[in-house]
């Protein structure tokens, strides 16, 4: 069967304890598609040689991209947005709901993320200090603020703002920095234990676990 | 007149070489406005005591945020979107260019800005080497080589997309890094002689300078 959507992955990543196998971006998309009945597919594009029709869906060589008919779209966060126009499960539809949604989805990616994965990065290098760490513990402040009086992000209810948002403070590195944020890890735990995600965390283990 | 939209930005920041006036986000709305005959008030919030009103509207405690009717939204990405929505000036309507414009838009603000924004942060303390750096230069690479064949990054045409591109790559020292890529140079320039660009950057001068 050929869906209309179609999710692109790297064939193979690395596995192992720290291998991304279970965090690689497309899981916000084959998650968010489990969250609203979306029929979709899942494609591969080599991890380690990636070639001109790679860089033409995605100018960065990263991954996912969707196709959708005749649309090809990058960014999981756009994707997501793109997404969310096809399924109310995925967004509200009324405009102050629909705000919401955008808003905090955009904070996870530029908000949280922005400093999140710099400062996730700088830490692989086991230097003692990491430059982004005040900067870094002050989102996760704010954030938490937000989080310790709500259960979802926006609009009182599931969105695909708790997908990105969650996905960004799952990283194990990130989860580990947030221990005086109890609002935060309950979050998390929250978001983290609805079916959908937990099949498409699967999904996407199995499908690098086949070409090994 | 009261307008319908209303950006809310500091009442002052710093000025001098360093500071940021002409660079707040706040400029990104007021562009887009401007590039979209759209009626906007520009409203103060304290940028030294910021209170609880602040944090209920943007919760890390930043500019912009937008009030349009009973819709408060912040996070600059989400507001362009927002009024991206109101005018096809800012984003074409057929679903492929829609794609488009979002995926750019995200683009700007997850695989630049997510680099040059904690790039540049960590280079203001003057270390010898940036840990960032050849993250951000290979970034640069590859947003140039998409800007080596077009004028604007979406629907072959202006969009919000540039605005947010634009705006995050205009920033002096990031500019200062393209200096193997002419062709983001000459992007910047083309976006940047807008006229709509120009009268938002004088606005945004002239408001915080009144408060001097």
């Amino acid at each position: 069967m050929t869906s209309a959507l179609t999710i692109y992955t790297y064939d193979w990543v690395p596995s192992g304890k720290h291998g991304p196998r279970g965090y690689v971006r497309d899981i916000r998309l084959r998650w968010a598609c489990e969250e609203a009945g979306l029929a979709y597919d899942v494609q591969s594009v080599p991890f380690k040689d990636r070639g001109p029709d790679h860089f033409a869906h995605q100018p960065f060589g990263q991954v996912p991209y969707l196709q959708d008919g005749d649309i090809s779209i990058f960014e999981s966060g756009a994707c997501l947005l793109h997404l969310a126009k096809k399924s109310e499960a995925l967004m509200p539809r009324d405009p102050k709901g629909e705000a919401e949604t955008l808003e905090w989805t955009i904070s996870a990616l530029n908000s949280i993320e922005m400093v999140s994965v710099p400062w996730w990065f700088i830490g692989l290098s086991g230097a003692d200090k990491n430059p982004l760490e005040q900067w870094m513990q002050s989102r996760l402040d704010r954030l938490h603020d937000v989080l310790a009086t709500r259960d979802y992000l926006a609009a009182d209810r599931f969105t695909v703002a708790d997908i990105m948002m969650a996905d960004a403070l799952r990283v194990p590195k990130v989860l580990a920095a947030t221990e005086k944020h109890p609002a935060l890890r309950a979050y998390v735990d929250r978001i983290l234990a609805r079916p959908a995600f937990i099949k498409a965390r699967a999904d996407q283990i199995a499908h690098f676990a086949k070409a090994d």
